[in-house]
């Protein structure tokens, strides 16, 4: 497929140049004060559509945040494939550890990324990857090589749990009808080896409240004669992992979908070096549950973080206070057959039961969703493998990824679909963190990449 | 000592707007952001003391916050008090929690306050109780009543630590000699049982610092396979307590002076109603030490609480991170015996040493001082009694109290002189909290009971 090269060449500044202008836009879901932003996205996302050739792009309202949809039917008797994205993206924060504002893309070259990678929040985590597609339809468009019917679903509430894509999705399943779901939202183990992300972990994120007296206190006064609840929350967040880092809640386990030794044996065959590991984060240890390796830690075993915590007095200097109330963000990421609303469920009755007298709690789930696997022997699988293969000159190796994308499992289950995820970001691009980053190798790749899937998927259609 | 009560009705409207307009400046020592009210205020307090009546006044620079320093010699051969205060105030946040401005004070009833309270930060700690001593003087010397000599030593650190004070004290010991030092920065039982503080905690006060990775992660790909700080730095602080709220540090205890059943005894007689207690901070139970009663939980027994947590994502909505870092603010309370810095050094050790792989911690001292217990057949003990028998009706109690001043204990060091505490704020006053407020009644009682203190002690000297 030498043409898409060729076009790439001519045209690549001009994808560079229109992603910058995208990523310059802050549509963080998390925080209402960007809304307006969300909607500025969501337009621009239509206009991308327009321009690529889908023909008919529409703005969905739904009871969040709105949701692009475009189409390009060619023939209703040919295959065809649901491209989902979101254009959404994380809070920034910690602002002060950006070496770039995270709304402001520049280009920077990195050992990993020697041809440059573009800095900015939502460069790799989604809206560089969703992009990709956007692209790739351009081409296919121009070159008339579009071997088949496409549909756009981009939303904008990924990084909040995709509340209102279940209500969108629940009620267009005619509108969204496809024979494949085609997804950029993961990862591939380096840019000399591609990957396809076959599983992903479920979601369960709570917010947990945890009360003491009715306002805050003196602590020589009160020390040592209340529970103090930043003490309280500590210990009951300590006791939630027992000394072998086993998650102390019950039933927790029930339903975890245990691997045979051959899987894990196959699993242990993806290149991994726990030195470079180790070097990359700082770390002088790595941590975690006993019987289990880093790469099966992150991927086929349930685990619960703190992701924030915070009570008292957080400014400058010293405050002498007990304060009233104390607050964590939970989150604990499930694997297949693990169910997020009993998973929640267990969680609430657990740490209520596990609170002191002293203390009142109280539980606020924030949202979830499934983990999926997805086959290896389907038809969508093979094309993504064969359209790696050529492009990189490597076949794809599968691998469960730690990540959740919820809606994958709502997927199958509304509109009876498998889902792909083809992903061309790297575990180090920092998604989530500061100084996110995608390499404009990556970009331009998933770009050629793309077109390879259509062709393959519609081949092995027949 | 009728002239004193009719000297307060005429004044008393000019004295309570007097200090009022004291209360405006937001003097916050714990924030760098507040170092121009400072100035302010110590500029205020020094026309105070020379309008007041003391002879020499002068505003002392120090390595942080001025030292306002005042006398007024009569007689070499008298004896001399030397009144201690402070003018800085504890930082006003949680701000919304206020129902009145912090630093805009205004006066309403309650139900312990009848006659209305001053709301407004440092109201009761320190500048309602300080300003009573200089209006107490202004009536001695307006009534030409003052039996000895008195000087002024009114600090701007004593929230974070009075570090300039024993700077200051150590290199003025001649100008500050003294044959009792006052103080008002305490409270009493109630506004019908007046107690005087016998017993004050020491302090520890220190900040630590929990690193994983590098960088923020995404909870998704790494969870389960780092060690999460925020998840590590609970482990650690549940650790400091054993299951009978014990403190968990190795030699924490060698050196605490435990009382005698006797002496317990004693405590235990003044009135507490813990039903009482229990509904004014909302508790459904209390916590604390076992083998150990509330009062004593919070007067003879050392204690450790965290002040402040904070790590990781606490904005609105979700955020799946897993922290590079997590901090906490812990204090220690004290008994006489333990050595603050020997505490802080054993604190330091322990908790470096329960760090796991895969952190590392660091702990950084931010101040501390040492207990301090009075005896109670002191010259000054008995005219402080005099005095407060004389204004209630009924003799004072000697209490233990929870609270730090460590400067007390300095005093004793440097000065050779014993502290007279004697408090005229409540519990329920809301000190280090949120609508911190001052009684009318206790401010005007205080300016009342203070000249029979000076009375009483220059007779019972001769």
């Amino acid at each position: 497929m030498e043409n898409i090269k060729a076009y790439i060449q001519e045209h690549k500044d001009r994808f560079i140049n229109e992603l910058i202008e995208l990523l310059k836009m802050p549509s963080v879901s998390a925080n209402p004060a960007f809304s307006l932003d969300i909607i500025n996205t969501a337009a621009a996302v239509k206009a991308s559509l327009e321009k690529a050739g889908c023909d008919f792009v529409e703005i969905c309202d739904t009871p969040g945040n709105p949701i692009v949809y475009g189409e390009k039917i060619i023939d209703p008797n040919l295959p065809t494939i649901l491209v989902y994205g979101h254009y959404d993206v994380q809070p920034a924060d910690p602002i002060e550890l950006w070496t770039s504002p995270p709304f402001e893309p520049v280009i920077k070259k990195t050992e990993t990324h020697p041809d440059g990678a573009i800095f900015a929040r939502g460069s790799c985590d989604d809206k560089g990857q969703m992009y990709m597609h956007v692209k790739a339809l351009e081409y296919m468009i121009q070159s008339n090589t579009l071997p088949c019917n496409v549909k756009f679903m981009i939303e904008g509430e990924e990084e909040i749990g995709s509340k209102s894509l279940s209500w969108f999705v629940e009620r267009n399943q005619e509108k969204l009808k496809n024979d494949v779901i085609l997804i950029s939202d993961t990862g591939m183990i380096s840019n000399q080896q591609p990957s396809i992300t076959t599983g992903l972990r479920g979601l369960s994120y709570v917010e947990v409240e945890v009360t003491g007296p009715n306002r805050d206190l003196h602590s020589g006064l009160y020390g040592g004669a209340v529970a103090n609840p930043i003490n309280i929350l500590a210990k009951m967040i300590a006791s939630l992992h027992d000394e072998n880092n086993h998650i102390n809640i019950p039933g927790f386990y029930d339903n975890v979908a245990e691997l045979s030794l051959e899987e894990r044996a196959e699993m242990a065959k993806a290149p991994f070096n726990l030195d470079n590991y180790k070097k990359a984060l700082d770390l002088n240890d790595i941590y975690g549950e006993k019987g289990y390796n880093t790469n099966e830690r992150n991927s086929i075993r349930p685990t619960l973080d703190v992701n924030g915590i915070w009570g008292g007095y957080t400014g400058e200097g010293a405050k002498t206070v007990i304060a009233s109330k104390a607050f964590a963000k939970i989150s604990m990421r499930l694997v297949p057959n693990q169910d997020w609303e009993q998973i929640t469920e267990l969680f609430t009755k657990h740490f209520i039961s596990i609170a002191p007298a002293g203390v009142t709690v109280k539980v606020k789930p924030h949202h979830g969703g499934q983990g999926y696997v997805t086959p290896t022997d389907s038809i969508g699988y093979k094309a993504a493998n064969m359209a790696y293969t050529e492009t990189f000159g490597v076949p794809a190796i599968p691998v469960r990824s730690g990540g959740s994308i919820p809606i994958v499992a709502l997927f199958e289950k509304e509109l009876k679909s498998k889902t792909i995820l083809m992903g061309f970001g790297l575990d180090s691009d920092a998604i989530h963190s500061p100084n996110e980053h995608f390499g404009i190798f990556n970009y331009l790749k998933g770009i050629e990449t793309i077109p390879l899937f259509y062709k393959y998927f519609v081949e092995l259609s027949k």
